[in-house]
């Protein structure tokens, strides 16, 4: 799971039909110091995650289509929680 | 999933039986701002991306196998949307 | 499965249900000299890990969905390892 | 699936059984223009890529199974076609 | 797969079960000139690899159970094979 800075969100009216509904958020890899660190990833939110908030994504395909309903969706990285702060080590 | 932009299509007649009859396309990766971020994906077309546009790829091989109807294939990544418009944070 | 270092933990108050209870670690993959290499990941920690410590880090989703005990969770990365040492090569 | 190019083949004699016939061809992924992107993948080849022939490969660990014909093999990433020519955005 | 260099071993008192009794190999992915390429992976040994050999690992996470004995083992990453030789293009 990738600590990860909320950038923008995104419209689509051509989607998978799976897609209907969700926001989609674009996720910004960070590290602690608040770097970029590699691409983007569009994850589906099912927290409100405001925008510029750091958030945790993760890759689960499993989970993401069961967040979103159907065990075809093609749906995969969603937001698994906002956070509050962290504690560098 | 990646925020891509659509770069070319490519023809291969030698190829796995599953991926006959499918657009081959070449999705970057793209930040915001549209820059290129890592390697290149080829991915299945099922929503006729026109070129240069940008479009949500998702590596889901589950999903990919099912969009090409066959179980035993190795197709990985399609694309899953087609990017109307985006809203930087 | 990656050698990482500890590099602080993190809170967060909004999350998924199968994450509450556990630490959750940001985690930075390195080499053997200590440098950082990629972007860092949040993972699961069943085994104490302490700040600076070096640990392997593992990417899956089924172990770290067992570890949590709910088999719709989103959990990826669990820390598998506190590294004693390494021998180079 | 990545657009990468045959750059060389590998032999071993100490391998996991169910590799054991195959060809093993070092391929480096790379963008339209032919420049290398991120690091150079072992995949299996069932196509008869030539050397720096132009391929499309797949990290799909089900079907690289089913290809080798076992399936509790490690092995990941096959050839799964041979490019006949790609047409730029 | 990665064609990968041996660059040293680790011990880990405090670790999952399943990694008991198994040799837990840093590999560094690598170019066939022999650079590095991204980050090193711990990978499980069942083939014996000398310091500074080359191997190919996968990331197979369910050969990787398989091998080790554990349905729900955390390992990822095994040595598939000890490379005699690579033929560049």
């Amino acid at each position: 799971m990738f600590l990860a800075r909320v950038e923008g969100n995104l419209t689509a009216t051509r989607k998978h039909p799976s897609l209907e509904g969700w926001r989609l958020i674009i996720c910004q890899p960070i590290n602690q110091a608040g770097e970029a660190e590699g691409a983007p990833q569009v994850a589906i939110d099912t927290h409100g995650a405001g925008m510029h908030e750091r958030v945790i994504i993760s890759s689960d395909g499993m989970a993401t289509r069961k967040a979103v309903g159907d065990e075809k969706s093609p749906a995969r990285w969603m937001i698994t929680a906002i956070v509050d702060e962290t504690q560098p080590a």
